[in-house]
């Protein structure tokens, strides 16, 4: 049978998602923790990789196994087996059509940047900093270019294994509050570090460093070598996965607001 | 010269406040930075100890020196200086006649708990965790009798150094929102685990082991042996210390909320 799994974690504590040699990773994790529960080697796929010290509020994953178990057991049971900056939030069962990454028509990510002179403490890791305040309207301005089917190759990283650059970016919000900029970002699928390199071209469009026309240019120009560098990734989060409404997951978890006594 | 410091930390990563031979604590770091800024030995003095695991939204510390340097030096040099779980906030010049300590007529702590069936993750550390939901009324009607200025013997650690038992709690807050209950204390100055001891018996009165006239009755006994265990270390926030008006620091900060994508 097929068991469908939301997963939490803090992408600080990991080597990324994917499962390496020496074993520090969310997958190595959490395959080693379903593996304890069902007596057997079990191993999952995700909806998508997600890199060192990127967070996620939902990734969603799936596995095979023959173990008859409660699905209480894949939650709690799993979690008692997983380091703490990880934890499984649902387990379903689903048919085997289902494939976490090729079922999935949606990914979502909110990235959140405080913009304060001293650095984060109590949230260190869990937010993008920067040391002055950012013009919201202008980056939202330059946003606005990016949304739609386009050919993202000035936001790709060089290692990146998408086979095409187009993606569809059907989201790009920004909100302020608190001294907190969160942005908002949903699309078919995202090409490696494509939202950090969005977030980095859009701080340099809040501290005046790019104009609006220079963002439509950089998307044009299909030239990751024309565009600013690549934002840290401490605050990026993985926040849902879009699948057919047929499989009735709970695959989408929205962040509310963070609080930081700033 | 007398500077006053705003400081934030991570419980979590380190041994408390208090220093220590082994040197792993928040004073033993900040008196390290700010001897590197001011190029001679210097000592902080805080408003009050923290135990390890518990966090400072707002810890007030004190320091003297003869080395000149502009307040900026204070804040991001120190930083400059200090590990990524620790900030200076602020700093200010204040006369001799201020000690961190001694003229602070209160102090305030703020505890997040959450209630769910899965352990936080994204939080963890961050908050305390109850597996269950519980009563706020109930724990609101609780709380009621330890208003006031009484005999804390049953909320204090065995190992409390104060002078005197009997404390004037002034505020005991509870709020509930998306899953988390906040607790909001302040009192001329605090027992030695008295604010996890006084949530340990509110999450008794919630999950309905503990009644209103209990509550009531422990607070009579005065003798910590009848009361619940002490709740985890890891919701615990010192919020801020109270100073006569004028010295005008900046010492306070209210938590608005946290969110966890619950």
């Amino acid at each position: 049978m097929r068991i469908a799994l939301g997963v939490e974690y803090d992408g600080r504590a990991f080597a990324g998602w994917q499962s390496q040699p020496h074993g520090n990773t969310v997958q190595d994790r959490l395959n080693q923790a379903i593996s304890a529960i069902a007596s057997e080697p079990l191993a999952t796929t995700a909806a998508g990789r997600t890199d060192a010290g990127v967070h996620a509020a939902m990734q969603v994953a799936h596995f095979d196994t023959s173990a008859q178990r409660p699905l209480n057991a894949w939650v709690r049971g799993v979690n008692a087996h997983l380091p703490p900056e990880v934890a499984v939030v649902w387990a379903q069962e689903v048919d085997d059509g289902f494939h976490a990454r090729f079922s999935a028509f949606s990914r979502s990510y909110s990235y959140f940047l405080l913009t304060h002179p001293v650095r984060p403490c109590l949230l260190a890791g869990k937010v993008g900093w920067f040391h002055q305040s950012l013009d919201v309207d202008a980056m939202r301005e330059a946003a606005g270019h990016l949304l739609g089917k386009h050919d993202f190759s000035s936001f790709r990283a060089a290692e990146c294994q998408a086979k095409s650059p187009l993606k569809h970016l059907q989201q790009l919000d920004i909100h302020e509050e608190d001294g907190l900029i969160r942005f908002d970002l949903t699309a078919d699928a995202f090409l490696h570090h494509m939202v950090r390199n969005i977030v980095g071209a859009l701080v340099y469009a809040g501290k005046g460093s790019l104009s609006s026309a220079g963002m439509k240019n950089l998307l044009a120009a299909r030239d990751r070598t024309c565009a600013p560098p690549t934002f840290m990734p401490d605050g990026l989060y993985l926040t849902g996965v879009g699948y057919p409404e047929a499989y009735a997951l709970p695959a989408q978890r929205q962040p509310a607001r963070l609080t930081l006594w700033r």
